[in-house]
């Protein structure tokens, strides 16, 4: 019972984090009327500094560095093996900018890098691919993260650029590091597309998680104690359903044009891993809309619970009060003041009475049995 | 009325069941941050060995074998009569992973037999066509069970991997061994025709099965004892229809992929057969339909059932209090102790009293009954 | 009133009734496991025998024969004039085999004439055209029939098929008897128009009949002695509508699909009339989808009904119990026996009281009727 | 309030007349068992006589006159100026078979011409374009009427057909006589084009009217005195949005395939005033989308209306009965007659006691008041 | 609280507002029977004078002048620098078409540019592009108002057609006086762009609005004070939720549009930034419908919230009413006036009367605190 009482309030919690979050997602006035293509940072200022790891390797070479000056990149993204630099913390828009510039990025990329914004999109550009996606986790406190994470593809580098340091990425370096399946032969689109493989796995996790929630609310529902928070509770599990899914919708059609995109940065043998990952992402989209229509189900289900219990105090009053009124009143009669009452004087009238009493009284009880209601 | 009862607590334990696979089809840690590739049987773990069945077969020659080497299958594909080899028990990823290299799998569609969370697919290869199904049919338990199906469609054979036994394809093994029809005279893709058609006719086993229960809900709505837990219920149904749906949606794609297919091993005579088969599926899936929209109204139903209830309930109360309340106000008033209430006195008054009372009586039972609430 | 319970009763007959079709049509356990191809039929087995009427016309000719024979009709279909073949009597299936292979039809298409759950389709063969509709009729016992009937186009003939004797296509004969219209003057394409025309005119007088239902629950829903019943009635009225629906909605797209055929035996000055009949099948549609809208509001406005029944039974108690419990405390409060009451004692206090009650009474009665209760 | 009652009234008989329309226009047993292409006039038989109006006219010219024999009407349509043909009355079929016949104008197109159940649709003739649509009014007794109306556009004339005469046309008839616009100096297919946009534009008029009686039902759900009419009344609005929907939703495919039609008779020039027409008819198809939605929300807020008004019943009951029910019970204990009863003698208990009871009773109060009841 | 209510007070009259604007923008009596192409105002008159604002640029000069006459701003237009007119108020027709024949533009344009219930919507002419959008904002009083906007796209100008003065293209303004980005090295259809991006980034404001309103009445929902009002005020949401729903959505492929012409006034280095403006757009698309989805379950647990309510009231006249009749009956029994009833004349009777009537009290407490009714 505690525990599902510190649920609700966590979960409570988050709801009113979800709203605001959803507000700051949709609207910013930070960028209006600023000029397009001018970089504004629109998520949680954090004061971390810039953090830049990169990974050059191919089948032989390895190298793992950790870097704080971004230009300090730039050798490993013009040397030959395929480099991958994840960097992390988008509030650094100038050395964002740095890199895009030395990257030849369009303003309007580097633009969609920083707004956490942006909806998952595919864009092609003459040298490179630019790839946004929703990694989503849950955090240390249990609540949901939606993090803004774009990836440009070179030839010969990945770029990936993160709000936070995360660890979903982590089964990817262990792999870079022990040199597992055949990631260190494959080219940097492989590269790509296994990046993108950690973060749709990740997805399955919270669909897990809202699995988990319906049915706590499905349990509560006939809870003797449970009020009107319930109501709220299921709202914003809705809202938190709607946005988890305007975050993983959009991949259906990424993953779709990635697939069909002819751009010389994608080889052809990297499609059938593609059409893996479009599996994963479309079963992903539907246990969100089952799980959709099963939480839009809670609020009729809690109706006729309410109802149900409405049902079963009024039958409480109506039983009382079916078998007592009309013994009150009875009772009422022989309390009668008229001086001419023959029965009042009858020896064993009293107990007659209350015999007669007794038996309305089994009466009724059996009349309401028979009727189930007791 | 037992029946019921059983049935009761027999689907209540479904719907754990249900709520249970439910999640472990939509997530699998285990494969978090596997190497794609990488082959992780997520289904149920039983210890039964590898058994696989061999037919081998033409117009004149029929051979069937029963095997539990993978490597004592190999000849039978090799030779030139037509082979279905159908492997029993997913479980055996690595002796999976021997015959998919011997036959020139892909690591993916190897991933794919293995991992029982994939969705219905048809995917072509350059030599072989690779079909994922789901089997459904109900266990010696009555409760519903979503097995995984591959098939591998070849020049001059076909792989069938499942689960675990079953007998879903015994009327095609019956056909085989008799001669019966035209199966033995046919090529390898009309033997996976009809294995896939064997695997689709028994989703009308479900459809019915889908249909008593709605059947039985509609019988149970007005059941003087019917509790809360028809809500649940009903919610179990709800997902057991939208679990069916999905296994049984792609297939409508998978049939039209398969039908417009100009791959080597899909000869033209096929194509009619195939567009049979699409009626079946799109059959099924009316029906499925058909029932979600039933099933949704039960709620509905359920909640004016409830409502019609409380009112009836209401009326009881409201007849006895109406009827009592002003009579016992009338005994009420010659119970005061006034001392000069000249009625008291009177002789008949009491009788003329008790009449009056009864008039009052029969007049509010006959405005009841007007309004037909007796 | 008798005539409304009469119907009532009817209803609730046939929604029993629809129940069991729409199992059996979804359900044929009888073909699990039969190898494709063969006929199976599933309807009900009659035992009349099977009846072909012929009819053998041009502009000049016209000849009508009846047959128990299906051998007998060989010649008619092997003659120059359009020969129309209306067979009736499905079970009859080894007939149908022997009449088919006579024309060259596919084991398919026989099967697919016999198999009653088959859902409307076209299919082009080389020789023929195969036309699968559904035949809406009421029996003479009010109750919807969904008739199986297929339609062979060959050159120069057609034949239909008919599970039993029906009337529909009465107008046709007698145009063909009575030389009117253009019937005889044109060619089997035509005839297979008519034929169809005939068939969807009738599913108007459907469309009536659950127009007719849908006005009968809504007079129904302010009964005062609606029940239960009410509930189980609408859902079976939604579940023949979405019956009705599914026999008409492929239609749309075999019609369609006849327009844009470019098969032999479809001349080009039958696409007019074509698009004619296709006009018709949209508004059957249509109306359909209309009637679905209004079905699906019967319930909530089922439930309106019954909370506006439970107000008015809230108000009576209200009224009455907030009227006399006042009124009853007060006459208690003098039926006290403390030895000083000096209001006892007066010797109108018992008429001022009375009075006072009267106000009281009046009081509340303004009260109520300004509330609008009264 | 005499206002709106008096407006209840007329929609409840309006409601009637359009649940009669409705299935007059959905079947028409009249047509079942017609051969096609006999025109059979289904709407209501009015003995006026046929009456048609004759503008011909060009930049200079300008003649107008009024027929009652059909055959006078052929000059003016193999004149050279413009020509349109407004015919009056489409009972008599006769009458239009005779100028069908003498245009060239295909049997099922008369068909359609004085079938009132036709769907709105435009159809492609070598010679002539054929266009239904439907025109929207109020009558006198400001119920919907939804009229026929057929278009021929042949080379240099327009033939209007009207089931009665109206006034929807005459804005364009006085812009011919007055020369206004550029009307009279372009073709027959501008002249068409302002006759649609004429029966466009009068829908605009019965959004208009949707939209007043939307408001008034919002109102009207607080009403106190609202009954169960309303129920009917809001499911006769949702019958009317629907028929209105579908006399206006295909214009959109109508005027679409115009605009892309490549038919001799439509001069290019004329595009760009079909696009302008297709804004007209997507604006009115939004906002009967938005009606539409409107209209089903009211019946869901008449349940909470209801439910509000039950809760303050509720209320009322529970307030008197909780205060005095306990008083009556102390009322009760003081009224028994035991022979030991100390309180009774004491000379200000009854003082005490009711003092004690003005102090229960303003408890109570206080209580409710706190609870917001009262 | 008073927040609160002045709150719900405002939206109260914008509710009003939205209706009437909504019928206004829907209807026109003005524009029916009037001619195609005769421009009509329908929005409000303001008898504000024609102003125009006149802004020409290139990247080294700059000229800004505000005219009274519309005849000055032929030589800006004619002028080689880029020049973009804004025109406020378009209820001067007469000007507004002077200067659309000068620009020669097409009577039907002029007639979109003044009719403020025109939809969004592009189309391409010969010589210039016409974009119709809608600006939202909210007023002073903080109202949305919906203001119509034009934009012609020539060779080297803009022409944008305002309701009203307004503050929306501010922005524009700055960065034109400032020359700060690349807005002034490029070409009028980059300032095209510029103005549709300040008038879609002006949408994210309303988005935060609506959501403002969702959250405020899920915190109104369990107010004890809240009354029927409620209904109303969502049902108020709702419409304004579709109606900016209707502003929106067709935005989206009037961008699509633009993007894909080929028109000459367009360039092809302006596509990237269209995609990004698609990119706005469809997240607007998608916060919209995540906010009707909110929306339109309010209903749904404002219904649970009033049944909650009811719930509670029940309880309360349950539990008093369930102790108190019992005891009040048993208080009757011995208020009878029997002759002989012993328990009368026992010493301690009454006492142990009293303290049975407390245990029964206490007993009854206990039940209902382990039922939670306490």
């Amino acid at each position: 019972m505690k525990y599902l009482k510190n649920k609700q309030v966590k979960i409570r919690k988050k709801s009113d984090y979800y709203t605001k979050t959803l507000k700051r997602r949709t609207s910013s006035k930070a960028t209006i009327g600023q000029a397009p293509g001018t970089p504004v940072y629109v998520g949680q200022k954090l004061d971390k500094e810039l953090y830049a790891e990169v990974f050059d390797y191919n089948e032989e070479l390895f190298t793992e560095e950790q870097l704080n000056d971004i230009e300090k990149v730039y050798p490993y993204i013009d040397s030959k093996p395929i480099t991958w630099v994840n960097i992390n913390g988008l509030q650094h828009t100038s050395e964002i900018q740095k890199i895009g510039s030395y990257c030849g990025l369009h303003p309007l990329v580097i633009e969609d890098i920083v707004n956490t914004n942006q909806r998952p999109k595919l864009e092609e550009y003459g040298e490179y691919l630019f790839v946004v996606l929703k990694m989503l986790y849950l955090d240390s406190e249990n609540s949901l993260v939606i993090e803004h994470v774009s990836l440009i593809l070179g030839k010969g580098f990945v770029i990936s650029f993160q709000e936070a340091e995360g660890d979903v990425f982590d089964p990817v370096r262990n792999r870079l590091r022990a040199n597992k399946g055949i990631l260190r032969t494959m080219g940097a689109d492989y590269l790509l597309y296994v990046l993108m493989d950690a973060i749709v796995d990740h997805y399955f996790h919270l669909i897990d998680e809202i699995g988990n929630k319906v049915e706590h609310f499905e349990d509560k529902l006939f809870d003797k104690d449970s009020d009107e928070s319930f109501t709220l509770e299921v709202q914003a599990l809705k809202r938190e359903v709607l946005r988890i899914r305007r975050a993983v919708m959009p991949l259906r059609e990424v993953v779709n044009k990635m697939e069909k995109s002819t751009h010389s940065v994608i080889s052809e043998k990297i499609i059938i891993y593609l059409r893996d990952l479009q599996d994963h992402v479309v079963q992903v989209n539907e246990s969100i809309e089952i799980y959709r229509e099963m939480t839009w189900s809670l609020m009729e289900m809690y109706m006729t619970a309410i109802s149900n219990k409405m049902n079963s105090v009024m039958k409480v009053l109506t039983i009382i009060a079916t078998i007592f009124i009309p013994l009150t009143f009875i009772a009422g009669i022989y309390g009668m003041n008229f001086e001419n009452m023959p029965e009042l004087r009858f020896r064993y009238s009293y107990f007659v009475l209350l015999g007669v009493m007794v038996v309305i009284f089994a009466l009724m009880v059996l009349y309401f049995k028979k009727k189930k209601w007791l």
